[in-house]
């Protein structure tokens, strides 16, 4: 095996973990091209006017917030904050009955990694998936309505951080773990951590016209940390890759004890042959699941070595290469799918590790390609002529690239620390060039201080030009991890909700409106619209709803005011009680009136110049 | 009595709610001064490049969020939001045992009204005070760290809409409130709603030195809806004014019920003389809080005859003005303080309302402004040369004004349907002028859509040409109510938290890390550090918590990373745990470990380039 150059030893790699470089490559970016820039500032080239609108749409990874972050490119302007796996008062997610339900019991997540929704290996522009490092779960989110439709837990798994890169039709998304657990989740001492932890990579499909999301199957994969993975593309869309640490097996101290092997692996499967032995019948019944073992089945996953451990593997839009990042090492690593199917037909392995057969470095590796002291290579995304652009986490830096050549063709300084990138449609077959956004990690004196923790930095890049152009600098929020970037006219966003005559505890007509009692619970049937509720329009005071101490109230509320943007709150003042209805949506509130007294309630997002009498009484009478 | 000009009547305000005008003045506003313009586009006016910083530090109420949002100006771009009144996993605000603790059992709030801290009647750059209209409570928030410092339950209220302003040195925050309820907030029905129902304001200090907030003393006001509210200024300084609505008492419909009558009133009071009337024994004691009755206490507070239904009562930067915008009548009035306290003087009454003393209106008014067909007046704020700019929400522009004379001296439109303004310092005893953000209820196509409910959109217009201009239009999140704009050198930010050796549970070396069992409770005293977790470095394996199920645990996690912007996080998967420790902080969990098994836990926020390998595990031996 070729020795690596490893300029970082596990010593040293502690001391660059506490220590940020800026590399000063000042005179690198500063000119752009004649077309692009002699005409227009920087200012002018972010500035979207009113009137005008921002031509891409950048879906961020909300990080620990557990939600995603929408903005406009190239103003990089927050448009929304859209709730996944943690709740949000603002649009009552996690409070009304739906979405209470679809977070069960957790209150918060940590989204990593979002995918679009694929056809022929493009984006189509209907679906977003997400996944949640911290509980272990899986979403999607709806971009006609931008709400989250559907969460999975994922059992057996710890951390599906290796996650989520959809096939080239969105057939499957994979989510790999980073953390290994005993199968089952039950607890094992971590002396015996090399028998009976696995870390679990998850199949799970999404059915559109349910909009459910669904385990396919499960692969108990050796019980290392699975970092980040891509899916196939063309000649390879039936296989997908992902990247490994921690092959040691290190149970403590991490630091130090997963960065002593020289190489880690990148697993190389092919999900056409994963899928063949579910349906042969090859897995065991795990908690319910269809479990795949890879030293009992064999023929599907492979191992290439690669880079002490790495962080990004992506594979070009092309579909012929996959590049590894040498998280401690100084390089990309460029592999040829071409020269992986060669060697596994002619069973060119040297060994296995855990009973998966080992490709040989040499036979897979088309290049090595290290610039000159760019430091901390993490992720690569591409442009419309192919080029790579990957992340330099510890120089700071975006390195333009040449997969062909392995030519360093142009670097730019960001600040600081960038972990991955987001092309413009960057992780597809067909790229558009034109902007690539840093997603850095440290803005320490970027932004006007927020206290002793600071917001996270986006950068955005003009790639339009004959050199990298850093344009405009967005704080965020913690934390964006990966992000996706989507031409705007492939969205096409609903108005108003459908006026859906038959949708469960809907009401549209004010005279239908009604309260019923059944026992001890109370079903309220209302409205809302400007500048009222009515909840019983025959009652004395119709916005008025009276319980007795105890009940179990049903508020079920539908926006009839069908115009854009005229959506109504509901909140129940002291009740701890907020939900939104957007128009034409009906939503529920389930609860128990458990105190007694006299409650307002209110219409908590302003909505019209009478918006402030937009108000009732929520009464709760006493027990005897 | 003047008849008033009342241009909208109860029914065609209904009509007005249901529709949104957008005035066209594009002739007007879009020349502007040689000085500002000439040399630079409104693209380079908000431009503000890596290096450089923003001017103004904008806090801006999250509304039903619960949460502040602090943006830079002129960049208009969102720095960080700061959790006030919901949960927030990101910074584990709600998680960690001091933040929940804060929050008691309410898991959402609804922000408005934001003020700051202030010396002398300016900005003091300490400290920002905020309610809850959701949840009745009010909170602090240190200028220092970025985070909430004390949050109080305001007993006996509903709802404190109409705060928080503070007085010229901070003595109080008023917190009158928008919904009336029985005194007590026991059940009571609607019919006995003016004998039993109140609208109580409650009067809230802050001791700086312990940072809690403290309920001085309450008043019992008529059932009435109190709206807006502004602290008095220099010769009016021991004085506040608020506005009223629903002063018919109506008890259903207010849309149409409450809108009704010509006039309500402006309360006018002087917090000196109520202040005293505590000193004097002169209150009743109810449910722990010194309640004062108007009616039966009289000197403190009188009533001022006001066009219908008005919103925002604002006093002039000189102190001798007070004006009142009339949400449903087309006018500004300008009322002189001058002129009431010399009414009151000459007990110059035209009767009274609840035992409250009525001035008559002409006796107090100075000028009833009329801006043609400009509609629905709310707020006012000022700028250095005392000249007025009032948002119109149903014509949806910006008038500026000369309060001197009532001669409109520009307008400017904006998208759509402003309800508060704030200008740069704009509601202080010295206004800088420059510039004015319009808050607007409705985006409707000013962004890309992100479905049927679109961002709140936020304008800034720049004040330093002869025209109005707006410059900057940034969308955010749901809802900003009002905002505060201080100059960004008032503020001086923690770095980091110092390193205080003698804080409790505080670990300052990796060698003092322990974990210490008392029967079922296990305390952790851990540090965090790029890039490992030691919570006993004697240990066998440093970075694992071992518990048996059923145990109470505590997490006491110090960050010994002295380094500005380096944040550790700390989750444990599937626990539903996160919480933050900033560099030099302290923070802790605790919980119950419910559930056996094998929990990896993990930093959450980037950290380092072996962030990654920042993990451990919390073991849960399971019951026998």
């Amino acid at each position: 095996m070729k020795k690596l150059v490893s300029a970082v030893s596990g010593v040293l790699a502690g001391f660059l973990a506490a220590t940020v470089f800026f590399a000063d490559f000042t005179n690198i970016g500063s000119q752009s091209s004649a077309e692009d820039s002699t005409n227009k500032s920087n200012a002018e080239k972010v500035y979207v006017p009113f009137g005008k609108l921002d031509e891409y749409y950048l879906f961020a990874s909300g990080g620990h917030s557990g939600q995603m972050f929408i903005y406009g490119v190239p103003s990089m302007r927050h448009i929304r904050t859209v709730p996944v796996f943690s709740p949000d008062s603002a649009t009552g997610y996690g409070f009304d009955k739906h979405s209470k339900e679809l977070m069960g019991d957790y209150t918060w997540g940590d989204l990593h990694h979002p995918a679009f929704s694929e056809t022929n290996g493009d984006y189509d522009g209907k679906w977003l998936f997400a996944t949640d490092v911290g509980n272990s779960r899986a979403a999607v989110m709806d971009l006609k309505t931008f709400t989250t439709k559907d969460i999975i837990n994922v059992p057996n798994t710890s951390g599906p951080h290796c996650a989520a890169f959809v096939t080239e039709n969105t057939e499957y998304m994979f989510l790999p773990t980073r953390f290994a657990v005993p199968i089952g989740r039950e607890y094992a001492s971590l002396d015996d951590y090399s028998q009976k932890y696995r870390g679990v990579m998850s199949a799970v499909t999404f059915d559109e016209k349910t909009e459910k999301l669904n385990i396919a199957y499960q692969v108990a994969l050796p019980p290392w940390s699975y970092d980040l993975s891509d899916a196939g593309k063309k000649m390879s869309k039936d296989w997908a890759v992902m990247t490994t640490y921690n092959t040691e097996e290190a149970t403590t101290n991490l630091e130090i004890n997963a960065s002593q092997a020289d190489r880690d692996y990148i697993i190389l499967f092919n999900w056409k042959e994963l899928e063949k032995m579910v349906a042969d019948g090859k897995y065991e019944n795990i908690t319910g699941q269809k479990m795949i073992f890879p030293e009992k089945q064999k023929g599907g996953i492979y191992l290439v070595p690669v880079a002490k451990s790495p962080h990004g593997v992506d594979v070009t839009p092309d579909g012929t290469r996959f590049i590894a990042s040498g998280k401690l090492a100084p390089s990309m690593t460029v592999f040829s799918f071409e020269k992986a199917f060669e060697a596994i037909k002619n069973k060119d392995f040297a060994g296995d590790r855990n009973g998966i057969p080992i490709l040989k470095y040499e036979s897979v590796m088309e290049r090595e390609v290290n610039p000159e002291n760019a430091l901390g290579p993490l992720h690569t995304q591409f442009d419309d002529k192919g080029m790579a652009y990957t992340t330099m986490f510890i120089s700071s830096e975006i390195v333009k690239w040449d997969p062909n050549t392995g030519e360093t063709l142009d670097r730019v300084p960001v600040q600081y620390s960038p972990g991955h990138s987001v092309a413009a449609e960057g992780d597809t077959v067909s790229p558009d060039g034109k902007y690539i956004i840093a997603l850095n990690k440290i803005a320490k004196d970027s932004y006007l201080s927020v206290g002793p923790s600071h917001p996270e930095s986006m950068q955005l890049i003009d790639l339009s030009g004959d050199k990298m152009e850093v344009i405009q600098s967005a704080p965020v929020n913690p934390e964006p991890h990966y992000a996706q970037m989507i031409k705007a006219d492939k969205l096409n966003p609903l108005k108003i909700y459908p006026k859906e005559e038959n949708r469960p505890d809907s009401v549209w007509k004010q005279e239908d409106t009604r309260i019923e009692r059944k026992g001890n619970e109370v079903h309220v049937y209302g409205v809302a619209l400007r500048s009222k509720f009515i909840f019983d329009a025959k009652a004395e005071r119709p916005d008025v709803i009276e319980v007795n101490e105890g009940d179990k109230v049903f508020i079920h509320l539908t926006n009839i005011d069908l115009d854009q943007d005229i959506t109504h709150g509901f909140a129940i003042n002291s009740y701890n009680l907020n939900m939104e209805v957007q128009p034409g949506q009906t939503n529920t509130l389930e609860f128990v009136a458990d105190k007694a007294g006299t409650y307002p309630l209110y219409c908590t997002n302003f909505c019209s110049a009478l918006h402030q009498e937009m108000t009732g009484y929520f009464l709760v009478k006493p027990k005897k």
